[in-house]
């Protein structure tokens, strides 16, 4: 049994520093402890020693690893089977582990070390005193490491060091102060979830070889079905790889609806279709239809007002003018959250729309699906469920890590039919069980990530009201932002009125352009403030927030909140934050 | 510090049923590790305790977990601080865990029991003494287990049993006896990476925010595309959702480069476009065909020869007859691994019609391509370097973890050209960085999930040397596998010859069936025993490969070999076991 690992811990028994009441007792368990596998030993002790719990800034810890390691055994067996010795992984080999004869022990080691690096970066993601991002350029990071794949194996030490420089040079979107994404944060149930379905390592095709998560699924599908409010759950949806996709497929079903042939014969047998979206729709729509032969051209961009809600005027106008061209409106996706903005288009005038004129209606709620979960935001929604399709991304508002994107149909089957090639290798018709949970056939895909587990563990985690109480202090959060600087010297605010999500866009404006009139230099300089800012955030590492231009507005500030870390300490930390990296500007 | 979860070694500690030497200490001991975090005192115990680090067979360790938490303490403060005392999941919620105050403790403990359990399950993984499969019917594990979502949290204890329920369920892909799919196996480093992936939980589209795994996919799809052949490694590529989108891919890329307005005006505005793959190919190119807006009509196969390869002159009066109809050949699919007989089409000869006709060669070694690590079989793909594109799927033959799958394109920038948006809000032009990092504006999808840390530390790990020796394994399997079964009485191989991949192509005709003449009668009882046969394995759980029929052929079985842990012996129990399983049919 004697083979310990060399946890993160394992420097409090390297110095010794620790001063907890009864050291002599400790240090003699201690000593005992360094018998067992896996880290262990070295975790009891750094427990014994209290302080050394705490991780060491960053770079710290890899030296020390290394050190313990190499350190406690000169022997060259492998493993080593010296009294007391530790695991000496720079002896051991891929080939050492699991399925290897005796390689249970290893493997058990191996694995809890990595687990332990794992581990000590969780605990730094969430310490407000560590770097968001330890920023280095491409060309620096290049040239830092060596990253070359090669003939030769490498030892197992040397793959534990490479988890450890992964990690040091990644973001850490869990940190309280991560906002540049609509995805970021990290939840721990979805993480353990998202550990056990990497360790199932299996494929949604088909309920023979993913009996539990294809059962989820079909769960998981119906409850939101339930929550977008079709009559009991009904209709049909996959998880997919991305928003993107997920708007792609509403797309593709929404043309078979209409034109089934197309399937065989293609867009040249059918009429000109137009898709329809609002002007800060997601470039997804356009790149769907750039994908599916439909061609960009054939995407209106219908007019927002100036809270970037797309106006159903304008978009009745330009459907009528579609037709008039002889083509046909096949479609239009309102988007329930846009990514800058973060404005809910009004769904009930565009499902009048659709109804009116024949037109599938698409709800992009990719990143605003989240408040549908709170009884205080869903209004918002309020005409979702008049839609055919929806796409809702629970690894954006509602936390779940990345990927898991859902897309919901109103009508069952179709998603089949436009579909299946009924490969008879995957989709045996003579199976044993009920074919019907058989899901592959209606995707795109052949093989597909398991996505669902760790939406539905962290829905059990968190109930239903859990995601709510998320979600209300999200929303809670940017109000709070939004009030403390619409009144703020130095700060404009893109739109005026609180936010409906958590998006709010404003320009930072530097003391030396206060004093400017509104004209062109001064815009040709403010649009270079956010630049500027953001990568003096990135070089100290201390915050992340996201800027963009959008339309005729220079660069700005999109601030989101979506992590569930954050606090209104970070927020005021982000305000004081830009003021300290701008001012100078 | 007290507050010591309980793993999986747990009822070691519980019935005391071990015999250590030292047995007096070892309790004393013990007693002194229990108060410590994260499953750690458990594991010291039954560490101690010797025997209790074997697993108990399935469905005993669920119960003896719950028990040992529940007995621990009786108070409910949560977290329990009582002298000794367990943490006691029945009072903590996932509201407990980081980032909430104190969350520390219960986030280390309650993440470590997760990974006892996953340890568990790896260890079982490769026991062939364990079931494959925990087979039930799809209303059964729908009646037996409520799996409903309500609004109400569960406490952590129902989460942690939540995931053993899961995997009780989940089929055990690393099982040495598991052949049902071209993806088997579980790599050990393969696996820490994909924790470590989880962990990091970001996101592919930009450097910004995803600085070393950019860096990796650049490194490791460089090196693929050297394996390839194509001169210095030059060129493009993505890691996309799966070979069925890969291909999709490359359909879309080939079409771009003939006629680049398809991007804005769509199928409409140019002529009709035919590409060419083999009546053995993967369904996905018709499926690709069907989304692009090509349509099925469009994806012409060419017949095989009987082992499964294309036959280049039925290619190339393919190509002439669709020329003559006037329409536009566009792309030709030839593949280098077929699903079913593994066979590899003679590229040379396609690539020298595909130069001849100036077509797009696409080259789909989803499950192929493997081989080209290994000196000894990659002769097998001669004229991959003359494609245009190649999809290669390290999550197949090179046994990554789900999933895993690369395009690679010859021609530098095309990807980017053709998929570009220029959103503005994700891929600002203005970035303190060398922006031709950010690769998301070249993907179809918008977020994109890290798929290639797994790859490339598995490379790391095990050098191409290694990738080698296990497809070299792989294939000597197979060959021993068909030799045994060749002259074998009741077998009969679906086609001459021994296997140019892992698949090996067989019926097992029971006794009652070997007395009748080869007439319809036959064929159609013959057609129902691969049938039966596998839903015996599946309710005994003994082993797991696959069957369909195929053209003409009735229902055969398709056996595959990427598992890594499977050696002679195993081979040895398929054979034994489909005689037990079919003796009688």
């Amino acid at each position: 049994m004697a083979s310990p690992g060399s946890g993160f811990w394992s420097f409090g028994s390297e110095d010794g520093s620790g001063d907890p009441e009864n050291s002599g007792t400790a240090r003699a368990w201690c000593q005992v402890a360094q018998k067992f596998t896996g880290g262990i030993g070295n975790k009891l002790c750094a427990l014994l020693y209290g302080d050394a719990e705490k991780p060491a800034e960053s770079g710290g810890s890899q030296p020390l690893r290394t050190t313990s390691r190499k350190a406690a055994c000169a022997c060259n067996q492998k493993p080593c089977s010296c009294p007391k010795a530790e695991v000496n992984y720079a002896f051991l080999h891929a080939t050492d582990l699991l399925p290897a004869c005796d390689g249970e022990r290893p493997t058990l080691a191996f694995l809890q070390d990595v687990m332990d690096i794992l581990l000590q970066y969780v605990v730094k993601s969430f310490d407000r005193s560590t770097k968001v991002i330890d920023f280095h350029y491409p060309n620096e990071l290049l040239q830092e490491y060596n990253w070359e794949l090669a003939d030769q194996p490498q030892n197992l030490e040397e793959i534990l060091m490479h988890c450890q420089t992964t990690l040091k040079y990644a973001i850490k979107t869990g940190h309280p102060r991560y906002f540049n994404q609509l995805s970021t944060g990290l939840d721990m149930v979805g993480l353990a979830a998202d550990w056990l379905t990497s360790t199932a390592n299996t494929n949604m095709f088909t309920y023979e070889i993913a009996p539990v998560f294809v059962l989820l699924e079909y769960v998981t599908l119906k409850k939101m079905r339930e929550i977008i409010g079709w009559p009991g759950g009904s209709g049909d949806g996959i998880f997919s790889p991305g928003g993107a996709i997920s708007n792609m497929y509403a797309m593709l079903i929404a043309r078979f609806k209409m034109f089934p042939e197309v399937k065989e014969k293609g867009m040249a047998a059918i009429p000109k279709l137009i898709a329809f979206t609002s002007e800060h729709s997601h470039f997804s729509l356009k790149k769907g239809a750039a994908a599916l032969g439909i061609g960009t051209d054939s995407v209106i961009l219908i007019k927002c007002d100036e809270r970037g809600k797309m106006i159903p005027s304008d978009l009745e106008r330009r459907i009528l003018e579609a037709k008039q061209k002889g083509f046909v409106p096949f479609l239009v996706s309102a988007t329930a959250g846009t990514t800058v903005y973060g404005a809910f288009d009004p769904l009930l005038a565009v499902a009048d729309i659709c109804k009116k004129y024949k037109i599938w209606m698409h709800v992009d709620a990719a990143w605003g699906g989240g408040l549908l979960m709170s009884r205080k935001h869903k209004w918002k929604l309020s005409g979702v469920e008049r839609a055919n399709s929806v796409t809702w991304n629970p690894h954006k508002m509602m936390g779940v890590p990345l990927q898991c994107s859902a897309l919901l149909v109103r009508e069952e089957g179709l998603m089949q039919s436009c579909n299946q090639m009924h490969a008879s290798y995957l989709f045996q018709q003579d199976k044993h069980y009920d074919l019907s949970y058989d899901t592959g056939d209606k995707a795109l895909q052949c093989g597909r990530h398991v996505d669902v587990f760790k939406l539905w563990l962290m829905w059990r985690a968190k109930g239903t009201t859990g995601f709510e109480a998320h979600i209300d202090k999200c929303l809670e959060l940017a109000e709070y932002l939004y009030n403390i600087i619409k009144n703020r010297e130095g700060y404009e605010m893109v739109f005026d009125g609180k936010p409906q999500h958590t998006n709010v866009c404003f320009w930072y404006v530097p003391p030396s352009l206060r004093v400017l009139d509104n004209n062109e230099e001064r815009m040709s300089r403010l649009s270079k403030v956010a630049p500027v800012i953001k990568a003096r955030m990135m070089e100290y590492g201390t915050t992340m927030v996201s800027y963009q231009p959008l339309g005729d507005k220079v660069n700005f500030f999109r601030m989101v909140i979506s992590n569930p870390a954050a606090t209104h300490q970070d927020i005021d930390f982000l305000i004081e934050e830009i003021e300290r990296l701008g001012q100078d500007l």
